[in-house]
């Protein structure tokens, strides 16, 4: 969508950085109101990440105002808050961002030049700036590096690692702590209440509305104005957190005062040390509905601005992520001991209703998933029974504490591992194709792959009662295919089960690609198995098989590079089977954003897709 | 070695925590001078990890002492530390531990049940703390939790998670901060010196000292002793960064003072919330040549115990991480552009004289791979050329940024993994097994395995020069087989050589077991391939081997499960070629402990193993 010059005069006037900086201060009111509205007005038609969004007009403005960018590093953390970044960077038609073909979901680096690093997943803004800020320090050329991130996502590992290696050089990085008291929820942690503490003792905010009026009228930029002198010394010698990282902190001041912005983010913009600079906004800022419930309005579908009435996109047939959810609070009901465990992500991973019901079960432990996971040890080693759902792409990063903390120790946590697969929308930062690959390889695991949603319900199930050591049931985004749930019972681990006996060749199916298989495998009257079990593998099923088939076809919606087919190239070889195997999954390449439908025929994992691959194999 | 009655009465009566706790108080300087002796006189006698342990020698009495283990869980992090906590549950007999079939060398649950939770990397025991803890709250049977963490490896991100969590609930966790300004090597970081300046600032100890004599020759244990409740008084309200997180602090104390150390925790030990206690300890305390160089003495082979001579185990063959760090060493002298990173393994890494000679070019970023990870990735952006030297074991802790913040953005930063393949003594948590499995699925990435230190030295300057995106050499821990180092040339992306023509069979190496394989093909007259790159794969070489070999033999120090020999097996199916494959790796296990001869032997991957496992398949 083109900005609408008589609509938005000033954002059409500000649609370059460089145009942006020739406005006069006084107008910047008007430019934030623009974006603001056209932002709603373009999601309300596309669907989009609205609320964070909301939330950052006024410092995506200002710091694109104070800052030389891209010469400056910007760096936003996460990016579900990118949408007017990119607006202000020449990239205002984020209609349908996150379609296949469209403007990335998050910075990218070669989209443009103002994404100064990629963004996705939580808390890496300060790693990255810390390197671009010692870069800066040696090259000598007052390259400036900024990194904006929430209080969401500080609350993981890795900024607190990078702000302590930061702490201890004299390097030029000024990091704008965005204090919603959100992540994607409600924010958690210690951390969230020493903020919140800081921000409600503390009377700057106050103390500066008192004044405001007076210094508007006078020169807004003159250093020498009192009041302002008052507050820096005050925000300076305010002790807190950063404080003891040996950064200067200041703050907390009103992120939706642009002028408060720009005065401050002026003054800090040429300290050669490290600084914070915490600002309090409103998640879903200057659009009722979504600051009433931000939440909701993280990511929405099409909605009608007037009545904030949201397209319903729902049918009938459940989420992966809501049968999990549904077991959740069936088990609960009967067993105190089972704990639920979520880094942060309640709402996605279907847990709303459990953690209503069953709070004293119920444990959100922010965006923490290396924490998470040993955290999950520590209940299992005391006789509770762990479960932790956590995203594919999410578990990367707990991946040592799954070897070290779980599997060596074999202890009886259940990871209900969702958005296995592709992701769609979320494209490449968060599909979770890699798990398969780098699960497998650890001892002591099983790994299940449920092909519906009553296989997810027995799964967790099976799980859940399996207690000789760790146990995964890996699930797709989204929904299933509308099989409804039957009642549980623990499924014999490692076996598969034969979905159609065929002809010359048989289809060992990993996962929820079994649908299309099923339509393959009934045109051509192939055998189709649903291998359910990654690990451990079904061999005597196989070996049966190997005895009237001629070819085999391995299917999974994950990488190919050592995935569960691999596992059967594995097992032919060591027994010498000379029996080809055709491995079908993700070929060796960052899977791009797109619907996830639309993916899967790009990749040929769709009926026809399976089809063409098997055909052309066979003919080689 | 059983513990000697005559020369240590306190200790071999104490030799069980039931026992320990009949002593007297005044007893226990006595029992911690005998235990420190002992340890020092066994470790000379059969080598180990020295220094960290004699700095917990009162801690370690203490906490036994007071708290009812193993009822109470007490939590070692990491675990190199917990020699005297051996001795005192019933494991005198730490001569030769980390050899083969002899105690464990980190805390191991099967070992004891006092090793509440298993140890070996940084920062988990928090974590386990705060899960232990919870189901204590919810058993109420007041079973307290105990986490003993250095001042290092809370560098950790997952540290900081877990005291995020745990400060958002009323658990009753005691975290004690063993303060000795060491990681290995001297830590670093901005909580350093945060901590540091705790403990010069406050005058706590001193304020103790002036006491003592008083306190000892009154009631100790009297708790309406005016001075303590002073202190009490002072350390709670000396605002730290523990406050931030809601914890009580209470701190510095000296760590080598029993007494003190028994007050202290037995007070802290019944409260209800999670406390700090910081105790300042002296690595390598007892034994002077180990205070003096703590790193040194981290771990030692045997010594002399008068003299502190340590018996040199010292060959003219160069280790993989000295061949590294000469070739730091000589591009750093060239290009200032290059950068040469380590979480807190410069000694293990071979980097003591590129820090020495190249400080501005070598950052020690703590024990931080995630941040390491994309820190690299900030100063590859701003044209920087990062070095990431880090353990293969380690490198588990920064996958996913590895994935998200290297791959993706195809940054051009070199890993150089370090103790890949088999570790010997450290055992099961240290094992660099996983490494190509979970590497090989990433896509853009290069992963080369050299076969001897020569093809390393090329390798790193091939990785170096090469800028299209991330570069992997991974060598294994120890010495090379003493080829020299030739001047520097690039290899051929992807390209292996023929080490050997020979009939039917061919072996495809990749990695250092190349010198058994060498042996094997000159005895049966195969080929033998030095692949050289797992990724990407020479597949024109395999293909035109595949025209006059019947058999293929892969070769690796890994799992089998999904690695470089997984990828041959994949482009043959790929292909419809059939013919068979024999993987040899790491089967699906855990490695135990041992030297990395026995466990090769153990698991055939020497000369005589592979013949073995190369015949008994032709012949199935």
């Amino acid at each position: 969508m083109i900005i609408n010059r008589k609509k938005y005069p000033i954002l059409h006037f500000a649609r370059s950085v460089k145009k942006l900086k020739l406005l006069p201060i006084e107008k910047l009111p008007q430019l934030c109101y623009e974006l603001r509205q056209y932002l709603i007005d373009i999601v309300s038609k596309s669907g989009g990440h609205l609320s964070s969004s909301l939330g950052v007009i006024e410092i995506t403005v200002a710091l694109h105002y104070v800052f030389d960018t891209p010469f400056d590093n910007l760096i936003w953390d996460v990016g579900h808050q990118t949408y007017p970044h990119k607006i202000l960077t020449g990239r205002s038609d984020i209609q349908d961002i996150n379609k296949k073909s469209k403007l990335h979901p998050f910075p990218y680096r070669k989209e443009s030049k103002y994404d100064a690093f990629g963004g996705g997943h939580a808390a890496t803004s300060i790693s990255a700036g810390v390197g671009m800020a010692i870069a800066s320090n040696k090259e000598n050329k007052n390259r400036r590096t900024v990194c904006v991130i929430g209080d969401g996502a500080i609350t993981s590992g890795m900024a607190f690692e990078a702000m302590n290696h930061a702490g201890h050089h004299n390097i030029h990085l000024l990091i704008i702590l965005n204090h919603n008291s959100m992540s994607i929820s409600k924010n958690v942690g210690a951390l969230n209440l020493c903020f919140s503490k800081i921000s409600i003792d503390h009377n700057l905010i106050k103390k500066y509305k008192e004044r405001k009026n007076f210094c508007i009228k006078s020169d807004f930029l003159n250093k020498d104005v009192v009041y302002q002198k008052e507050y820096l010394r005050d925000m300076k010698f305010y002790n807190t957190f950063f404080n003891d990282f040996g950064f200067q902190y200041f703050g907390p001041l009103d992120g939706h005062d642009i002028f408060l912005l720009i005065d401050f983010i002026s003054r800090l913009s040429s300290q050669k040390y490290t600084s914070v600079l915490h600002i309090i906004t409103k998640k879903g800022k200057g659009y009722f509905p979504a600051e009433l419930n931000p939440t909701e309005w993280h990511s929405v579908p099409k909605f009608d601005i007037n009545t904030g009435k949201i397209c319903s996109t729902r049918k009938d047939i459940l989420t992966y992520s809501e049968v999990f959810g549904n077991w959740l609070c069936t088990i609960a009901k009967k067993d105190k001991k089972l704990i639920g465990i979520t880094p942060a992500m309640t709402e996605g991973s279907g847990m709303v209703n459990f953690s209503k019901f069953f709070p004293e079960q119920y444990f959100d432990v922010a965006i923490a998933e290396q924490h998470a996971v040993t955290f999950s040890a520590g209940l299992a080693i005391s006789g509770y029974k762990p479960v932790l759902a956590i995203y594919s792409t999410f578990l990367q990063r707990a991946y040592d504490q799954v070897i070290h903390d779980i599997a060596l120790q074999k202890l009886p946590v259940l990871f209900a591992i969702d958005r296995g697969g592709i992701v769609g929308q979320d494209g490449e930062t968060h599909q979770g194709v890699f798990d398969l690959t780098y699960l497998r390889c650890i001892p002591n695991i099983v790994i299940m792959t449920p092909s519906d949603e009553n296989e997810c319900f027995q799964m967790l199930y099976t799980g859940y009662c399996y207690r000789n050591g760790p146990s995964v049931v890996r699930y797709p985004r989204g929904m299933g295919i509308g099989t409804s749930l039957k009642s549980m019972n623990i499924i014999p681990i490692g076996k598969g089960i034969i979905k159609r006996f065929g002809k010359k060749i048989a289809i060992l199916n990993f996962g929820p690609l079994c649908i299309f298989a099923e339509k393959v495998a009934k045109k051509l009257d192939f055998t189709l198995v649903d291998m359910r079990f990654v690990k451990p593998l079904d061999i005597n099923l196989i070996l049966c098989l190997t005895k009237n088939h001629h070819f085999f076809v391995t299917l999974e919606e994950g990488m190919v590079s050592g995935g569960a087919g691999s596992s059967v190239n594995e097992f032919f070889m060591k027994n010498k089977i000379t029996i080809p195997i055709l491995n079908i999954g993700i070929p060796d390449i960052f899977v791009p954003h797109g619907d996830q439908s639309e993916i899967r025929r790009k990749y040929e994992l769709d009926s026809d897709g399976i089809l063409k691959k098997i055909l052309s194999w066979l003919n080689k």
